[in-house]
């Protein structure tokens, strides 16, 4: 016994009492359980990859939040800072021929060095799915359905669904005259929530295309908010993307999933 | 998907498709309901532990098998190539207090740095058990009735149980007039099953003393063997554990595990 003696825990980790396992078990099975009935299958990556897997992603600067190293032939390795960039250097080496969709599910541990703080740790656990193949409104509407009744499930309260479009906004966007860098702002501020109209308009934007911008940008609410849009954008593609907003909160519904929130401001991932 | 374009999975690692991920899941599923079963509760402990950990346990030389690395601060970590030792970290540093006996058990990965060959990866799986309390021959036949019913659990064919007590060869090793080395050497030796009989009278113990340790090193059988044993040894300490022997045969039979070997050459573990 005298071996494990005043060794500390590694910082920002943590040690699962029995109770905690039975809980994390218990919501590990209900998050399985749910991918499967969605026709979702498990697989599994290493928990350490090539450095180059992430840093050819995201850049070299995402090395300041990894736990990197190197193996004793000099290899550049990393812990895993997430799973989607694993799954599907998965999916490229030995998955690519199966049929489509192909529908993954995944529950691993992953690392960041960062500050631990109120429930940020340095070694944490991500559940997540990927649909390879043509996206549809369906497709879309299972994916939220999904992880909505994983959320649910856990006995979470106080949950809200919001359900965006990027095509919307980006097609908006495209259409502005101002400059790319600008553009970045703009994506910021969408997200921030902060009014737009104006800082539109002392950049250049005509007056109408700024206030529609704003206007659309801060839509929110059920089915009624694609019509109102239907009336400002002739743009067939802005259309479209509508039409499948639409297409998707109904196969929502049709899926038990009520009352979800339609949200033309949602730009997550736009970039 | 470029992302994951021509990126290997690092050496001596695996992927694990969705038919193997149910294999897999069904095997830890197992495993997990029989150790419930039997009263033992599951624990987690990080990933990767203090260096020292393992350098404490087992010298300086387990090092050119670790994963070792420094976090940004400088700490010197490791991937943990096993679960005994963070397992009975995680006991003195938090559950010390907890009543005895205290039954835990694991199911996690481990990663040690070797050539990879047929059935031997970097990164591979550990289950375990440990009971924190009085040993006794009911407790010690509740571990063996364990790990046997997992392995028969498997489905795997041509299995054989072979138990024995390190009591036995303990007191009897530490009774012969030999050096630390060439006890270590005998270790050796009765672990490979190799003869011992004329090496120890080479060695200077005496023909009669000689001859009892290599007869009992080699029986193997029922709980005939004992009897027999016990003929050959007033030795108080001996003849204890090999009572404790028979006990444990005993409920092991009573747990519903019939046909167990008893094989007093077992040595793992003595050293």
């Amino acid at each position: 016994m005298a071996r494990g003696d005043a060794v500390p825990r590694p910082k920002g980790t943590r040690d699962f009492q029995p109770s905690e396992m039975e809980r994390r078990r218990a919501v590990e099975e209900g998050f399985r359980g749910l991918a499967e009935r969605f026709g979702y299958r498990e697989v599994m990556t290493p928990t350490f990859e090539h450095l180059e897997l992430f840093t050819a992603k995201s850049g070299e600067g995402v090395k300041k939040q990894l736990y990197e190293f190197r193996d004793k032939a000099g290899r550049a390795l990393t812990l895993r800072p997430e799973l989607t960039a694993p799954v599907l250097r998965f999916y490229v080496n030995e998955l690519s021929t199966q049929p489509k969709p192909l529908k993954l599910f995944y529950l691993g541990n992953c690392f960041r060095y960062e500050e631990p703080q109120s429930g940020r740790y340095r070694e944490f656990w991500q559940f997540g799915t990927e649909l390879i193949g043509p996206e549809t409104p369906e497709s879309a509407a299972e994916s939220i359905a999904l992880a909505w009744q994983c959320l649910t499930g856990t006995g979470l309260q106080g949950l809200e669904l919001r359900v965006g479009h990027i095509g919307v906004l980006k097609n908006l966007i495209a259409a502005l005259p101002i400059t790319e860098a600008q553009k970045a702002e703009l994506h910021r501020k969408v997200d921030k929530r902060e009014p737009t109209e104006s800082w539109l308009h002392g950049h250049g934007v005509p007056a109408a295309q700024a206030s529609s911008f704003a206007h659309v940008a801060g839509l929110q609410g059920g089915p009624e908010v694609l019509d109102e849009a239907l009336t400002v954008f002739q743009e067939p593609a802005t259309r479209q993307s509508l039409e499948q907003l639409r297409q998707t909160h109904t196969f929502l519904e049709a899926l038990g999933v009520k009352g979800a929130q339609l949200d033309l401001g949602v730009v997550r991932g736009l970039d």
